[in-house]
């Protein structure tokens, strides 16, 4: 499958490099494609350079954010929250039109340092926001809500039967997200599909405390599960 | 130990029945005693009036806000969120200082219907506001992320090990709560201390999917759980 991964930081690499191996063909969308193979400067939590992580990832292609729309069958939305809309604009709606839009992006804002802040919340949600700028895309809400590591290898807690959360509008893009979920190790019952995509507004207003917990316990590597 | 109970609601008499059992001295706060003992139209969710609630509970006692502010030597606001400022002003600030405020109350807004919005979240919460108001008492945000029967039976949950989250400025005062909780029936294990009163910005946004679970699931008997 031809699959589009916009934005190309830490959850980008991560996704990318997962469905590569998987065997799909990944086009990573970018603002500029050859500032951002050339980057040299080693990325965050001693992860390799951007030129580094090509080199070992030679079949992921980097592409603009419109390239990579327009040849991915299914988007992921992995850029930063703040840079979501730009990005998708420069993607391009008839590009988006028709297509699944996996939107793992949380609208934090750390210009202020941290804790981070919400740029939207409570009324509305970045998941609506991009349905509603992109209507003709179905958007899911997913994967928002952990870190990137263990978005594609549940099993690497030791606790089981933790949750994922899912929202959108469209019942068929949710069920194509279910199986990408399924592929990367999620069990059918550990994802909840919390209903239209104003429940985006649920899984976003949990990083507050995400954060939180990741300073308090000192890893990302913990997952909410809703214990019955 | 003498506490008080601001909030007749089913919050307020699950927590003040559960107190009172347990040999506790309890006070219950609301605007209007003469008017909320004589109410004899049901309870909500197929509970009893207040009236026949407060009939079997006949060690109960039900006071003016400031009346049991003034006597309780801790404070448990299980006010609605809507009418925590109001009702903790009634109180008065004297009746409050130094006191241990144990703040279960959720800033929610269902006046619009549901799912209902928060007034205070993201740069601020109600934790905070109370704390701000008065900052003689020592304000521990807690139980607010779950229904009242399982805040004082955990063992209810098939599951073991659910948390509960708290957040307060004051060591000493989250120590008393912490072993409050103990009472109920909470291991220590389970009660994650998230920080300073900022703190319950994260886990008021709980709330959002929170509700949107209970609607999910059809029952609000399920907890947090930080799987490792």
């Amino acid at each position: 499958m031809k699959i589009a991964v916009l934005g190309t930081g830490m959850v980008g690499q991560t996704i990318a490099e997962n469905l590569s191996t998987a065997g799909n063909e990944v086009i990573m969308g970018t603002r500029d494609p050859s500032k951002t193979v050339s980057r040299t400067e080693p990325g965050s939590f001693g992860r390799p350079s951007f030129n580094d992580w090509k080199k070992a990832n030679p079949n992921v292609q980097v592409k603009s954010y419109a390239e990579a729309a327009q040849q991915g069958e299914l988007i992921v939305n992995a850029t930063n929250g703040t840079a979501t809309m730009q990005a998708l604009e420069e993607s391009g709606a008839d590009n988006l039109n028709g297509k699944v839009i996996l939107d793992i992006a949380n609208p934090l804002d750390f210009s202020k340092g941290m804790p981070p802040t919400l740029t939207v919340c409570n009324t509305d949600s970045l998941g609506e926001q991009v349905q509603r700028k992109f209507p003709g895309a179905k958007v899911v809400k997913g994967l928002n809500t952990l870190t990137a590591p263990l978005m594609l290898n549940p099993g690497m807690l030791k606790e089981e039967g933790h949750h994922l959360f899912i929202a959108g509008n469209d019942e068929d893009a949710k069920q194509k997200v279910t199986e990408l979920l399924k592929n990367f190790g999620w069990k059918e019952e550990q994802i909840i599909d919390l209903g239209d995509i104003t429940n985006a507004r649920g899984t976003e207003q949990l990083l507050p405390i995400w954060i939180r917990l990741m300073g308090k316990l000192g890893t990302p590597f913990f997952n909410f599960k809703i214990a019955k």
